[in-house]
């Protein structure tokens, strides 16, 4: 018999996150999956990283010691540096958080804004796993519809004046993925960022910019940062999971040195500090100046598989059945089906073999949302980075096959 | 000017913790600090540490990718099969979870187990970085006095019956440091621990058994688990930040699954996983046999620091100014001072060049406390293990010159 625990509110209110649970169902061999937004573990810079090793010995006692809440301070100063350019300007240490991954960016976050009931603007459709976070601090959801160039930007003052007036508060944070969006791959357009930052300034609303793919483009011209155009109350996050490798957990965050301070006091509770063996390590591997050229490397290949995904899906579905726009970086494609339910395919797709992620998972719930929900079940978010060339050929076919 | 963020509740009550304030106080050139729970970094395996690096080689593309929630599989059977003895019997996967340092045990239970104003039942003293992390999640705290067999366990009835009559709920949550407490060093008598088990099911109260320090006894025997004479409901947590080293920020918890199932849920949104990097090189680390040969080095190295400040107070202080009980290990000597009040005699310290931790700091606010609070204004923390040997013996002379 299990203990009688009394879980607390936002525990009984907790739902294993959706992608956990479809990750049950296509863990079976053979299965193709484009479900994960896993970066290709073939172009690891393994070699590299454990050439940087040396530094454990030589950096051991600080790199085995506790460290600063606010993160190790070469790795701050490295990130000082390389931020300075996108960012438009100096950064300051005291606008800078080292966190165990970008979630705990959210983390921080939530933690630092949300309680229970409060409301955060998302765009439609978002990360889910910011949902999660957001969720199990007991935020509810207003969302912004988007299109191919993003958040759709004009439509977020009346979002938040719905808001306000439904709740009686101003929402507590706009989250926007402002490049290759997770799940929708689209890129806010340069021209709605002033206005994103401006519309946040003038309500009164901070913003969440978060940037984990901004490096990770393959076609075209990348657009100024949300931050650089911003006056204040900008959140720049970015991370070395996807232009280095999520195993290292360690994330970065950039913005008004009293909400750093706060979120360091809330971190302080939650981990001390991130893994110092970690930082020393991954800043190590940025002052051996192997980032730059492996990011060159990770662009040319991901390229290539999105290049393959393109013309697999060009290929193989059936004319008609689905629609979608090529990214221009990033993990994913973002594909609309002409009928039916991406969750029906779902179980029609894993029979046949393939994998995908279910568009309603990247939707807040109608009953978690304030406003307008929007409907995301005809979506399908298919990740051309994890599987190798020759399965993203195998795995549009079957999908193809699943669309009947 | 700043951005007028609305924090939440929680976000405005929260207090830097008061060490971290404190801390800024000492950073001066000479202080010798005996403040910090600082392991020494001269006993760092930094060489063995080191030498595990190819693992980052060879298991690259596990290593640097996403893990599971729950940990990192080997780590986990290392764990199962480490903890089996002290536990008392074999432990199932499911009921493991790695953590981001033990810091992160706590947050996890916070955010499943507590509402804003619910009630936790520390002993008195505690860990302050205990009640920061609950003291963040709203926790208020209810208090069992502690003498030298550590939590006087016969009052635990009538501090859960008193918080129950007050705020209308159970207490959610029993935390106890079992071993060599931070800040007491005191362990619970081995009498007191199935009586413990008891009484917290008996009323339907989780534990958290807290034990960094248990493998870190210089003199006399160790007492069974608290979970080991339990039947359900102890959750028991330790780390490699004492017995490895801190910087790696692993650590481990084994309890209930449902327990252990919804805390991943909740380190889902926080951290998605612990760092992967670390977590491989920690679990190389032991596979290699480093720990056990390590653990005996840092005993002895240790308790030579623990019979050093023995003898230096001793010798120093002056005749009645202070009592205080040999640990029998971990890392703090608890001082009670005759007269006066330890915040005073820091500042005089301070000025001799010579910092501990202020007692007061190791308690509940008067105002966050439900039912009768204690004083805790005329103790002081020594850690022992961060000084070198003559810096012991110095600053007791200090510490002598500042009690006048």
């Amino acid at each position: 018999m299990s203990f009688p625990y009394q879980f607390s509110a936002s525990a009984q209110a907790m739902r294993p996150s959706p992608i956990r649970e479809l990750f049950k169902l296509i863990q079976r061999p053979g299965m193709i999956s484009f479900a994960g937004g896993l970066p290709d573990p073939a172009i690891f810079p393994t070699r590299e990283f454990a050439q940087c090793a040396p530094v454990l010995g030589d950096k051991g006692t600080v790199a085995l010691q506790y460290g600063a809440t606010e993160g190790y301070a070469p790795l701050v100063d490295l990130l000082r540096e390389r931020m300075e350019k996108p960012l438009g300007r100096p950064i300051r240490p005291e606008e800078v958080i080292i966190s165990s991954g970008s979630q705990q960016v959210m983390d921080m976050l939530s933690r630092v804004l949300i309680d229970p009931g409060d409301v955060i603007i998302t765009e439609a459709p978002t990360y889910p796993g910011a949902l999660h976070t957001f969720r199990n601090q007991g935020a509810r959801f207003a969302v912004v519809p988007c299109d191919a160039s993003g958040m759709i930007v004009d439509k977020l003052p009346e979002v938040i004046d719905r808001c306000r007036k439904e709740t009686g508060k101003l929402p507590k944070l706009i989250y926007s993925i402002v490049n290759f969006s997770n799940p929708s791959g689209a890129c806010l357009a340069a021209a709605r960022r002033p206005l994103l930052a401006q519309i946040a300034s003038a309500h009164g609303v901070p913003v969440l910019e978060d940037d984990p793919y901004g490096e990770l483009r393959y076609h075209g011209e990348a657009a100024p940062t949300v931050f650089s155009s911003g006056s204040g109350g900008v959140l720049f996050a970015s991370s070395f999971s996807k232009i280095l490798a999520p195993g290292v957990r360690v994330a970065w965050a950039v913005g008004d040195p009293e909400l750093i301070r706060k979120m360091a006091i809330s971190k302080q509770g939650m981990d001390l500090c991130t893994s110092v063996v970690a930082q020393v390590l991954v800043a190590e591997y940025c002052r051996r100046g192997f980032l730059d050229a492996h990011l060159e490397r990770i662009r040319a290949h991901y390229k290539a598989k999105a290049d393959a995904m393109s013309e697999a899906l060009r290929r193989r579905l059936p004319e008609g059945a689905a629609q979608w726009a090529d990214p221009e970086g990033g993990f994913f494609f973002w594909v609309e089906l002409a009928k039916g339910n991406a969750r029906d395919l779902f179980q029609r797709a894993v029979d046949a073999g393939v994998a995908f992620l279910p568009g309603d998972t990247c939707y807040p719930s109608r009953d978690e949302t304030v406003g307008e929900p929007v409907d995301g079940s005809r979506f399908a978010r298919l990740c051309f980075t994890f599987a190798q060339p020759a399965e993203i050929d195998e795995g549009a076919r079957r999908l193809a096959e699943a669309l009947g």
